[in-house]
């Protein structure tokens, strides 16, 4: 089996490229998988999409991403949904069973950081039955602090656990984004929580890099690049019983300037060096 | 009493003046309590700093600060224990028990952040005597996570209390920081836990401003222009028996450029108004 078998580009990563590109791209590079976010589908048009991701043979292994649940208006709570319903059915139609959730942050204006979070679980209490009739699993992402107020009240992997903990482990799993939780005192035992409840859907590998990008949601990095240790945590998930894709998703706009296909190759290359042999 | 009779100016908050500026602007504004950062009290000269905020009848509520643990050599090492045991003795002459600790990141190309905060508690056990000694308690300071490998490995007070754990209440304390943790989903429950365990040493407030800042340090706002709740968390503070003073520490580039005259009026008037009214 290839070192290659368990890696799956997240198109974050290759923002420049169409869906159409980052399948041929993966095709060429060998890359089994594939984590196509929302807007390059609708693009290229869901049953084109789905089709031609078939056709190359990639495994989907995540659609990025639903959420943005903590609307205060009924309008809002409402269109939410409606927007989380179409990933839902999206998700199916290209074969994947895990949808990601990036579940927001606090609405305009507000500050009642529990208020804001209370309303991702009654939107949850709401999507659940949804995504489980269609056989989807909702992926809550822990994000880092610095995107809580303004992309996702989840900032640990244990609050992640907690809000995930009233459904089955088939409805709602959760995330290990490395430049999202590596700085989390408690992530170890977090992975291990996650791993005895049965609810680590998917694992995200890119590094944190040092300074922080102007654009902060900008300073994720190719691993290797940063002050990450893949060894350890890519170790803890394992252990925890992973066995899953491993999507390496990256913003960074040096990454999105380079030529494609160089930006996989490098991939490749730190892949097998910094979280392949730990897998 | 004077609804300012908690305040105390963090000399970070108006970088441009000297000591001796800062002292008088209290002083004008009514303000009781001052916390100066060392570089600015190494300017005026320590005894000279001593003696005017004395003669102004201001109260020194910590000592900004030591820290900076981490380094793995022995050279780097001793160099941190020398530069915190000056920390120390300056903390006396100055006339505050409290000296804050910024405990330092992961040593240069470093990726173990385990074996780094480790580093951290070696250090205390070093340290901790030796501030004991002189009637100063050491006061871990809880870092944003988005510092955490580059300026505090303590990222959630928690972990603070945890690091404090072996020591006496009067030996090591902890300090919150409205900025640093407000995103934390723990913070409730460990505000109460520093107050049962009488270690809760300070309290600072500055709000979280959005966009993050292009240099990520000065994201730090005035209270009232970000999105952190200050009637909540200063109710959490109050309610763990913290009576002491309450720091505000901004580093801003706006609020630097700023006549620091005007800063101050600012903020007494959002501490009067966010602040005061819950502490």
């Amino acid at each position: 089996m290839s070192g290659l078998s368990r890696l799956s580009l997240n198109t974050a990563t290759t923002k420049k490229w169409t869906l159409e590109q980052a399948i041929e791209g993966c095709v060429r590079a060998g890359i089994p998988a594939i984590a196509p976010w929302r807007d390059r589908v609708a693009e290229a048009g869901l049953e084109r999409s789905a089709q031609r991701i078939r056709e190359a043979g990639l495994r989907v292994s995540s659609l990025c991403r639903g959420g943005f649940l903590t609307a205060a208006d009924p309008e809002g709570q409402a269109a939410a949904l409606a927007d989380n319903r179409a990933a839902v059915n999206e998700a199916v139609a290209l074969g994947t069973s895990e949808l990601f959730l990036v579940v927001g942050g606090l609405a305009p204006g507000e500050k009642d950081i529990q208020a804001a979070r209370q309303r991702v679980a009654d939107r949850l209490k709401e999507l659940v039955p949804v995504a489980a009739d269609a056989g989807v699993r909702l992926v809550l992402e822990p994000l880092h602090p610095m995107y809580a107020a303004d992309r996702a009240l989840i900032s640990t992997l244990n609050q992640a656990l907690d809000l995930a903990a009233p459904y089955a482990p088939q409805e709602v799993g959760v995330a290990v984004d490395t430049f999202h939780v590596w700085w989390d005192p408690q992530l170890e035992a977090s992975i291990a929580r996650a791993g005895r409840e049965k609810r680590l859907a998917s694992y995200q590998v890119c590094d944190f890099n040092l300074p922080i990008a102007a654009d902060a949601l900008l300073s994720r990095g190719m691993m290797g690049d940063g002050v990450i240790d893949f060894a350890t945590i890519t170790g803890w998930v394992r252990q925890a019983g992973y066995t899953g894709d491993i999507e390496v998703e990256i913003f960074n706009q040096d990454i999105w300037d380079a030529d494609g296909d160089q930006v996989l190759a490098t991939m490749k290359e730190r892949w097998l060096e910094l979280v392949q042999p730990f897998a």
